[in-house]
């Protein structure tokens, strides 16, 4: 089943680990933080089974084989039971301010990745624009995930919003390592081109856009408009284009700018020795997951 | 956009006309029957996104146009946007019971179209096989519509649980309806030969395969085992010995009794002459829906 299989298919679980995280950073002693770490990740892992969901064009009808109708079908039913079951963790809280909360963070992940959809091959984006669709479509959840835990911990307004900066910055921080590392990442277990198959246009490419010469902000746009993948050599000519301009570098020091965004709010609620030091320890793990 | 057009895209709005009624039929004189009739008719509708998603084999890779990227993505992810829009109507309410009903009822419907889906070309499944998919797919949404009148109103636990077999068997009634149209419907607005071609075995279909003729009983099991949809002409000869053998009567006899069973319901709660006539009035234009 696709539900088990996604579950079971491994990934960082952080998001999760921040929820409990956050209440246990309050000193949280009862028991909602399971059922709200699970599900932020179940949104997470119903998001990422949508993303996965192939387009085709509307013309091709008439002419349905059985592999086909096993496919997009049932990654979307999937995807739409993991999101409900969501929910009933949610109700099972009987928190109306957790409902709150990931309701809107769920919406603000659907509008962030269709502004994403809408950015395909849009060379042109700027760093705001593209900023703006990371915060909606991966740092909202991160967000929502530490406000949830200083919510059920029962703290204050201030320290709840803080949080929520927190997972703010630190979400934005992690997914320009994570565009970063789908150029550059030479480990195990790390897809890379995604990006570039996809024709997002990301942070590194934003840079090269905006500092390279002429005829290699030429050649960029060329790839980004394109519309076939016959190029295989393009892939490594525009990594090393993107090393030239320095652009992994620069796309790194807006990273760590967020990252010491995050620490600032950390460092404005309430201590408690061993949860901090585990937080800042992500911080700075985050910066360091490119070299 | 794709939700305004779904929302203007008419439809006959049933759910969330219950919902109302099923407030009104109890005196309720809140506001928030609008937020929750408001947030079963998103679910339905995001539902219908999503219940459009076209398959495509898993094979088809590297060649992307840009007309194949807008289809389906889009169609997901507004979807998505939808149902937490719907679940944030609900957190509005602040009503937790509210949203443990919703949330089961969108995690059932998931599980019903799952099932539905498994279902596809499978000529030997049973009525009772078949029930079971149209209570998860479709009458728990009319179920869980007629229920949260029942509860806003703060009517007690019995009248909340009869008013949720009453949407339930109503909406089995529907969705028997629906079917036979789909193959007998003269009317404007409506398709025809859809669960055909998406090789759905509904009712009429079950009963022409247990009670045909052995010869006729293969050709059935024949179209709706093939991929092709080359013969357009065995449209009308499957309506044909549908027709032979009784089997849109005997699917609106099968709706019937699940509307006298709707109404056992309905007169088993407090009555409002009004709206207990309106329920009783639908309840009549069901089965008359089909000649």
């Amino acid at each position: 089943m696709i539900a088990n299989y996604m579950i079971s298919a491994g990934g960082k679980r952080l998001r999760p680990v921040f929820t409990i995280l956050s209440t246990k950073l309050f000193g949280y002693q009862g028991q909602d933080h399971i059922k709200i770490a699970a599900a932020v990740e179940l949104i997470h892992t119903a998001t990422l089974l949508h993303d996965d969901i192939i387009d085709e064009s509307k013309t091709r009808r008439g002419q349905i084989t059985a592999n086909e109708k096993w496919g997009n079908k049932y990654a979307v039913l999937v995807g739409d039971f993991l999101f409900s079951q969501s929910f009933k963790l949610m109700v099972a809280t009987s928190s109306i301010e957790i409902l709150d909360i990931l309701s809107s963070s769920s919406s603000i992940i659907a509008e962030g990745e269709i502004k994403q959809l809408n950015n395909v091959g849009n060379i042109g984006i700027t760093e705001e624009e593209y900023i703006d669709v990371v915060v909606a479509k991966t740092a909202e959840l991160f967000a929502a995930a530490c406000k949830s835990g200083a919510v059920i911990a029962r703290q204050d307004s201030i320290v709840q919003n803080k949080m929520y900066l927190f997972g703010k910055y630190l979400g934005i921080a992690f997914q320009i390592i994570d565009d970063i590392l789908d150029y550059t990442s030479t480990g195990t277990g790390k897809d890379i081109g995604n990006d570039f198959k996809e024709k997002k246009v990301t942070l590194p490419i934003i840079f090269a856009y905006k500092n390279a010469l002429e005829a290699d902000r030429q050649y960029i746009k060329k790839i980004f408009r394109s519309n076939s993948f016959e190029q295989l050599d393009s892939f490594s000519t525009l990594v090393n284009l993107l090393r030239q301009y320095d652009c992994f570098n620069q796309s790194k020091q807006v990273a760590i700018r967020f990252v010491e965004q995050a620490r600032a709010c950390l460092d404005s609620v309430p201590k408690n020795q061993k949860f901090t030091d585990i937080f800042n320890e992500i911080l700075d793990y985050q910066v360091n997951r490119v070299s």
